[in-house]
């Protein structure tokens, strides 16, 4: 274990810069929690140019990650490009043939072609490491696959996008609507190129998918989440749900039921004053709930430079001390590859309703509801605007599939103003 | 790595039986993670006959656990007798020379014994494991180890004895003295056999100290941790603390700071709408401050069967997989042995006072509390009990040696009826 560790670096936007920072600042510290020295042989992104405020001068140059990904000089390829297909995917797929150890944080990659790359990577006797993947900083991988194995796991759930609870927390702080909140988070540079990847819920797909896998030992099965955003999520929902006691969160839940496996990324209810409920801003969390361990919950920030590189590093420090685990924690071919179920698992519900101000109005709305066995547990009325009253309904706990026939139902009541708002509540 | 893992495991207490249970039902989950069997060869506790709802007749049977830890059949001693001095000492010791590794969950041993442990591990080439010791089964130490390697570490704090919160929080709740919630606790068997060890804080300081020298890289130093327990808290204080916005809380706090490493375990006071504010019952919140990664919350059971055992399995799934590092993360020669300091670092402090209820007596406190630089936040004076009149009072950010001279000369204004309490306040 005396000889050095070599990195080749691919793509120097936020991440791999603050990887070069960390490694650049901190070599007497890995040192001597590895036992070896780890040094960057060469780097590759767009631009040779760029002033990205860091002496890299002493780093061979490619122009082409494929290229790097093939150097006799490395040993772990980092691969912080981004994107499900095109290079990374080639230069990941390269390193692996030729034997390198992978180190990425490409969330989209590993959900698209996680199952694919960890058949190669243990085929090749190569690691594939990915802890910069979710939730930034927080260790949650290696809990998952290291801290928790004596646990069958239940259930993973938690925030895993921090854009989507700014853009919640800011609509509520600032009593604002969405869409100027999004034009906000926009001039700050918060918003991806494509921003329907944060707030339609598909990088926190992504993620969810990846832990899935790891908590139930099943093939990563992305395609199969289901998906909604937070687009169309209005102040109004905000500020009512907030007087019934809950927050709304972009929330990942993922289960195995008798069904198969349950994996939604949604915005949900969750009480106000649980921890989910009081997340702000940028802030992750995750939850584990291990048959032995009980609820583990892991918090901290879920995106930006520096958690995303001490993530990245952990990964390569790992390496670095010879730390070589399967991909998803077991071999890829041992993965189950289960059904996917559909919201199996009764929730209680958050609905609103807008109803014509008229004698009997609410008396159908209650008769649909109860027809379809949709429990309620709390209804609250609210005074008059003109001619119509909005109505909040909390249901017991519920069968999707039911309040879904109720909902289809309710329309013919004739009492309806618009459609009606159905937001699951999850509770910790 | 197709040989089995064989497992001697010292000890049948709750976790003991814990452990066995989870390899006795999880074995396909377990050779699925780790490539390979794990076996238990064989046992020891004090009886051999106690029935512990187990079947124990395929393990050998040894009536000491040194003989236990010097057998050839076995791989690995679980060490789960406890105590840091004796036949656990003993036993660890022995089976490190043998050439075993070793799992523990005993944080009395490590706060004791813990660096020279290291150093003979490291000299016999053996590991040393530990995550059971501190938080149940919240994977702290693989975080501070493995998790934030690419960190530097300011400060690690947290709730790490469920005790001392259940009767913390059982107080407030029931409205209670401390008296009438120890005698519940004890009649529960929440104590341990000897209760300082949790009322102390001295179970809670010996985690402090393991975590101290993870995350800064120092040799252990249980012996100057500042420790205070919860035996002088009132439920006074509880319900005046929550009147001001605060809980009480048996807190730890570890930092490095320019006069050496500051470790304090001792009731503080914390927000009530914070994370650590709103800990319940046995939880434990561990919160760890990285340079990169920022700050990272790790919350979930501290104690019980399950969480423990949970722990010691990650340990010894770990080791079946090959993960051997240095027991405190870094070769134990070359942490350092830093100076202790006391409570350098300034923080806002809670005052309860009680006072003559006379003209001038509220002027002749706050002057001297001037006097010494302690700049008063908020203060609050409560109706009169008799003729004497309770004061609160919230300091700015001071220092403690400046508010301990305060306190000292206070009595010379002869309008204190008695002792003033001081709580350092913490915020997350």
């Amino acid at each position: 274990m005396t000889k050095p560790l070599r990195l080749g670096i691919a793509g120097l936007g936020t991440v791999g810069v603050g990887v070069i920072k960390i490694i650049q600042t901190k070599l007497p510290l890995l040192e001597a929690r590895t036992g070896r020295k780890i040094l960057i042989s060469a780097i590759s992104a767009k631009s040779k140019t760029k002033d990205r405020g860091l002496d890299l001068s002493s780093y061979q140059w490619e122009g082409d990650p494929i290229s790097l990904a093939t150097r006799g000089d490395i040993d772990v390829f980092i691969e912080l490009i981004g994107g499900h297909e095109g290079v990374a995917k080639e230069a990941v797929g390269i390193a692996i043939s030729k034997g390198k150890d992978v180190v990425t944080a490409n969330k989209a990659l590993l959900a698209h072609h996680g199952h694919e790359l960890a058949l190669k990577a243990e085929k090749n006797g190569t690691a594939l490491r990915f802890e910069a993947a979710v939730a930034g900083g927080i260790p949650v991988i290696k809990s998952l696959t290291e801290g928790l194995t004596g646990n069958t796991i239940n259930k993973v759930m938690g925030v895993m996008n921090g854009t989507c609870n700014y853009i919640l927390t800011r609509m509520e702080s600032g009593g604002l609507s969405y869409e100027e909140v999004f034009s906000e988070a926009d001039k700050l540079g918060y918003l991806e190129a494509d921003p329907n990847l944060d707030i339609g819920g598909i990088d926190a797909a992504h993620k969810l998918s990846i832990l899935s896998s790891l908590a139930f030992g099943t093939e990563i099965n992305f395609a199969e989440v289901e998906l909604d955003g937070i687009d169309k999520i209005t102040i109004d929902d905000i500020k009512q749900a907030a007087d019934m006691g809950f927050r709304i969160k972009l929330l990942g839940v993922s289960q195995i039921t008798d069904s198969g496996l349950e994996q939604r990324m949604s915005p949900c209810l969750v009480p106000s004053d649980s921890p989910l409920g009081q997340l702000e801003g940028g802030t992750n969390m995750i939850v584990i709930e291990g048959d032995q361990a009980g609820q583990i919950m892991l918090c901290g920030a879920g995106a930006g430079e520096r958690p995303t590189a001490s993530a990245v590093v952990s990964d390569v420090v790992d390496l670095a001390r010879g730390i070589r685990l399967p991909t998803f924690g077991q071999p890829a071919k041992i993965l189950q590859k289960v059904s996917s179920s559909k919201s199996q698992t009764p929730a209680p519900y958050y609905l609103r309703l807008l109803i014509h101000d008229e004698p009997g109005a609410l008396a159908k709305i209650t008769k649909i509801l109860s027809l379809y066995n949709v429990s309620i547990d709390r209804m609250r009325q609210y005074g008059h605007e003109d001619e119509n009253a909005p109505v909040l309904i909390v249901t017991h706990e519920i069968k999707h599939e039911n309040l879904m026939r109720a909902i289809k139902e309710l329309p013919n009541t004739e009492v309806l103003v618009s459609q009606p708002v159905a937001i699951r509540i999850e509770t910790v």
